[in-house]
């Protein structure tokens, strides 16, 4: 008798979302008919641009073919549009990779760099499904510690510098930051190329919250250094936040390094094309007014403003002002940010009412780290989102007396 | 100064398409005003039923939110109604994970059940993209020839048991076949299903174009042996080519191995989720009527027979009757398949029409096979097909005579 082979290691090394394990607990107390405020995962109520949605209303292509595998020329076009009305006009199509969501664009762009266990330097806390593409490309992180002290904002010089080894491939940030809300300086940046200059390392940066920056800040890409460091800065990006498309899988690689374009085209031409319908409503983003991104951002300001006054008045609870995207990670006056999160959902109630928040230890590579810290998303409006601080005020004087 | 790191070995590995790499060429023919008739790629012009089309009309969701890690809970039932209407009673919505397209179900299965350079045993000629999806997830490929002389059906069985070593982990199967129109008999399958058992390794089985089985035949599923083989069958699926959905990106992996599924949902949740708008278009499966697949498969049994019985009077040319699917591998008499595709692109005109045709090179493992093989994606109407059929035959009249 043979033994049956089992499934590969890398597959159990595949972590289960942080964002979403409580789901199960969630679903038990809207069962009960609890009202559960979502702060764990940044899932925009903002619409959509009816632009778009109009591309779905006058559909009339028959049938739904494969789009091309470098992308649907008129969302290839759309998009070189854009980054050209952003300032990069050196940036053409063939720099521009589409892939389905800047999940994809992460992940086809570890595997491009790393070999198996190479390593890659990500500052942590970090999104929790970077864990997932390493794990899934066999990528080893190399962690660099971020404070909640310094508004995670970047260490030293050297204290990245120390952590590059031979088998180091690359640097991936992510700026404006998911989960910490933070945005790098142009210090930062100048000293992040600098440090991929001089090891020959590459730089990839992940930027799909480009455009929500707040208290008149700048962003500062990596795309304005992309001609310094040609071979070396790939920007991943994505249309879902940008215009409320989550569900429509739309994102890109961005470089000037054309064996990498090549290669990824090699990669894409395997999957053959992502969706046409989802390509084509994004490729209206030429005719979305400059109005709507300020608005939006305008209104996720808001809401950051309602929400650092708000948590800053719990007692115990450290919230550093996020800068920018829709995320922060806050310390909590607990041991055990993981417990009270569980408690929120399955004991705590007020007026039949409660609180979903995302544990932030899925948010490090480290284990053990931010036990008790949690990522809070702002997406919800902003009486949705006083109640949901003042639910959580209550929730923690009620679970510290226990 | 220290020399910049190189993007990855693996990237470097990861192949051009085959079915895509004479594109260029067609497109400078097409330039000069030269009318190409497709054979090489296999993207039907049948219509998408009408009601997926409505979802698209109707559309009123806003913002286009995230759909669910497992898929979207409407697709889940209409594919768990599918496999019920097909017979199969014990598949439940655990049993399937909603996947971005057949081809991520294939990708997605590979990286499971084989870690790095484990063996997984193909049958070639096979679906070029396969190759791709090994060099992805590293994984090595075992071919195992099948000839044109038997139809491309499976060799004996000590032929595939004898490549079984301490690192075969699965066989990778596609019935009815892609590139061969192959359909797999029941002995066939009887005898795979007896190797993985006795062996121990996983069977996968690509069965994408469940439906498209000519001459009466009876498709062979390996979902009828999933009771027999719970933990290591697992069946690939897309709707692209059922419904002419090829350009939305709705595929599935279904297995009673739920340490599989468990597994696949966790590399699913770090990609958030596919298309919403795809996946609700493709829900509507449960409405569109028999009839539509019927007719379906009658257009292409038509199509398959005016395209043996055309190529047969060619001289020279070898073609075993297809069976399924809508491919075919033929043997031209010359000596370089490539060399004439690319001279039907480059220089042969009737009537200012030419043809494009996939090179089989590419369909195979093996370096270096298939060299007087190309393959043929009858997806064209009949009339086209007809001209296709005659445009080949003068070509290789005077391909010959040069």
């Amino acid at each position: 008798m043979i033994t049956p082979k089992t499934l590969s290691d890398r597959l159990a090394r595949v972590p289960a979302s942080p964002i979403r394990k409580l789901v199960p607990y969630a679903n038990e107390a809207k069962k009960e008919g609890v009202y559960v405020y979502h702060l764990n995962i940044g899932d925009p109520d903002i619409k959509t641009p009816d632009v778009m949605l109009d591309v779905l209303h006058s559909w009339d292509k028959n049938p739904i073919a494969y789009s091309q595998s470098h992308g649907e020329p008129a969302l290839l076009d759309a998009i070189d549009w854009y980054y050209q009305h952003c300032g990069y006009s050196f940036i053409t199509p063939k720099n521009i990779q589409i892939t389905t969501g800047g999940s994809e664009a992460i992940s086809i762009a570890l595997f491009s760099v790393a070999n198996c266990w190479d390593e890659v330097i990500v500052f942590e806390p970090l999104y929790a499904n970077y864990n997932s593409y390493a794990a899934i490309n066999q990528v080893q992180f190399i962690p660099v510690e971020t404070t909640i002290a310094n508004g995670f904002h970047l260490p030293e010089r050297n204290d990245i510098v120390k952590k590059i080894t031979k088998r180091t491939k690359a640097m991936l940030i992510c700026t404006p930051n998911n989960p910490t809300g933070t945005v790098y300086t142009k210090e930062e940046m100048d000293m992040l190329v600098a440090i991929a200059k001089k090891y020959g390392i590459f730089l990839l940066s992940d930027e799909v919250y480009r455009e929500f920056v707040y208290d008149g800040m700048k962003h500062v890409s990596l795309l304005s250094y992309m001609q310094e460091i040609p071979e070396q800065a790939i920007v991943l990006d994505s249309l879902s936040k940008r215009y409320s498309l989550c569900g429509a899988r739309v994102g890109m690689i961005v470089s000037l390094n054309s064996d990498l374009m090549h290669g990824v085209l090699r990669i894409a031409q395997g999957k053959l094309s992502s969706g046409l319908v989802d390509q084509l409503m994004a490729s209206k983003l030429t005719k979305v007014e400059d109005s709507y991104i300020e608005s939006v951002q305008k209104e996720y300001e808001n809401r950051r403003d309602v929400l650092y006054e708000g948590l800053k008045t719990i007692p115990g609870l450290i919230i550093p002002k996020p800068e920018g995207a829709f995320y922060t990670i806050v310390k909590l006056p607990v041991d055990d940010a993981e417990d009270f999160a569980k408690y929120l959902l399955t004991t705590f109630r007020d007026n039949n009412e409660t609180v979903m928040v995302a544990p932030a230890t899925g948010f490090y590579a480290n284990p053990g780290k931010g036990k008790n810290e949690i990522r809070i998303a702002y997406v919800l409006n902003i009486e949705s989102l006083k109640r949901s601080i003042e639910i959580l005020k209550k929730a923690l004087v009620a679970y510290k007396a226990k």
